[in-house]
């Protein structure tokens, strides 16, 4: 079988290639999809719905399955079926954040989603938006069954899919109760709370699924990866904080946008740290002006995060993260699920944006 | 193993006490699921949204997999254990169910269903009932996952709800983009729409997903009952254009309802056979006056059903099904299994509700 080279390391041009070219295979099977009777409206309309949702991010979730294989197995360079089943994998990754999204945005009443109005937003399409959510999330379950049927461990691939939408599920029903408009409670935001929404919400599907795909793909049982877990989802969480952090101190011309955690009354770590530091005084400026769109409210806001030293509290907090996490993985039995913990935090570690 | 008895045919008495029993104990395991860490919060909104949408129902589908099962075996009695397996299926296809109404009612703007406000009209729920939706089909994976991993079948029976699944939500995707408010335009409707819409958003869930379950319970690989499949669906469909034929000649006192299918433009198979057989002067009044609430238009396709003799259609359409349907069953190699065919049919014939 021929060999799909790589020279270079995490999603290097030709694995950004070939991993796109693997999307156009994927689309095209399920547009032919046996198990329904396409019209041609129908046909037509599934066809734009996977482009405009799935393609447009930077696929870094998707990505991340082959360089994580590719360090599980010690090769650069992948043989073309592996190659196409780590490709095909994190595409389902791909399809399963479109999917997330696609519904978030409908309850968060967004407007915008990478640089073009969100799919709900378009006047043909509207709250058909819940059922093409549904469908891409359809689409993983057909592209898993395909590929994959008849392999060892393909009930364990079902079950992590199964397994990681519920558990980010479950984390985005927490957020949507605990910061809830209407009745603003600063109360309800806690460390705990903050936690817990963003391993659930962020931290499975975005670290622990990538690495737990690779691993099957490997032979490997997952019930003997529970430290990796526990470290992915740490890392997944001190990801959001740097991603809390960075919306009120970050560049925008870095970021890409200006941040708005502040105004839309978000459970950031930022306000959950002001909240354990604060001062009865304090705590009255931030229950009297955190979620307001007025920017007098929030200069207020950012004033005793200034007070109360965020910026070094977060400097803090990134640097035990970091030594925590390093001494984790360098406590991990294999040298290749070191490497694969290693790359990934090196991927995120004192970034600004 | 105790036996649990149930003298009577078609979901008796005893068995529909066991059946509401093992409801009690399915919820309680996913409220206490290690999966997630509920909040006192969350925990109380996931019992009370359980109850909401899943409860209130006949429970058809979820029954229909006991009385199967208990066909395909020959036994009028169950051991425990099985009938907790086979009630524990009928639960998934009763929380499948919940789930397609939670969000088809977001779609279609719906005020009520069985006889409540809509989950997404409660003023503390709205949007959050489309993750409410999400988790009520993650619970169906919790549950097959804690009562059914490590079965020979286990992986079929993930694959069969998939599948399902997608049929079901590509039959929706069929009715939403094919009925779409806005552009009416009634050229779109033909036998074959009709068809396609109720196989795929009906049948499947309804009359081949309960005997699927059965199926596999029993030890049987779904491969081989590719007419008993064809057979389902083809009732399926027979029971669905009773309902559209029922909405408008059924007694409103036996049906429980006042139908409304012209007044909101279904793709009914009445306008289908309507539109199939009209002259020209005839589809005039159908373009002019389908889909209108105006009690006047609704009289004026009333009255073009008469005089295309709709009633008389219908009843050739009734028997011509049942003929077809009963050669079909008595076709099949096994009794049991044309018994479990026969058993949904008679139940089905000639209702008036
Ligand atoms: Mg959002
Ligand atoms: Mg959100
Ligand atoms: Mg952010
Ligand atoms: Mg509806
Ligand atoms: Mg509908
Ligand atoms: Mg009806």
């Amino acid at each position: 079988m021929a060999a799909v080279g790589n020279g270079a390391a995490g999603g290097g041009v030709d694995t950004k290639a070939s991993f796109r070219q693997i999307y156009d295979t994927l689309k095209e099977e399920l547009l032919t999809d046996p198990a329904f009777e396409f019209t041609a409206e129908s046909h037509q309309w599934i066809d734009r719905m996977i482009d405009y949702n799935v393609l447009g991010g930077k696929c870094n979730r998707g990505l991340s399955v082959v360089d994580s294989y590719k360090l599980l197995k010690g090769a650069d360079v992948l043989g073309e079926e592996e190659m196409f089943l780590a490709c095909t994998l994190g595409w389902c990754i791909e399809w399963l954040q479109a999917f997330f999204l696609v519904l978030d945005d409908i309850m968060d009443d967004s407007h915008t989603r990478r640089g073009q109005p969100c799919w709900f937003r378009l006047p043909e399409v509207g709250s058909i938006a819940v059922n093409d959510g549904i469908i891409l999330r359809n689409h993983i379950s057909r592209i898993l069954r395909r590929h994959f049927k008849g392999k060892p461990y393909y009930a364990d691939l079902l079950d992590l899919f199964n397994e990681v939408e519920f558990k980010t599920a479950s984390g985005q029903l927490l957020d949507l109760i605990t910061t809830h408009e209407g009745e603003k409670d600063l109360t309800k935001y806690n460390i705990s709370v903050h936690r817990r929404i963003v391993q659930y919400k962020t931290a499975y599907y975005s670290f622990y699924l990538p690495v737990a795909c690779a691993l099957l793909l490997s032979g490997e049982n997952l019930d003997n990866y529970g430290d990796v877990e526990n470290i992915l989802v740490e890392m997944g969480t001190y990801f959001q904080v740097q991603d809390d952090y960075l919306d009120c101190y970050g560049d925008p011309q870095f970021i890409g946008k200006i941040g708005t955690d502040i105004e839309d009354y978000k459970c950031s770590w930022l306000v959950v740290q002001a909240l354990e530091r604060a001062d009865e005084n304090q705590k009255c400026i931030l229950f009297e002006n955190y979620g307001k769109k007025d920017p007098a409210c929030v200069a207020k806001v950012k004033n005793l995060y200034k007070e109360l030293n965020l910026e070094v509290v977060f400097q803090d907090y990134e640097n035990e993260s970091y030594k925590k996490l390093i001494a984790d993985i360098e406590a991990q039995p294999g040298i290749a699920v070191q490497n694969v913990l290693k790359s990934f935090l090196h991927k995120i570690y004192k970034r600004q944006k």
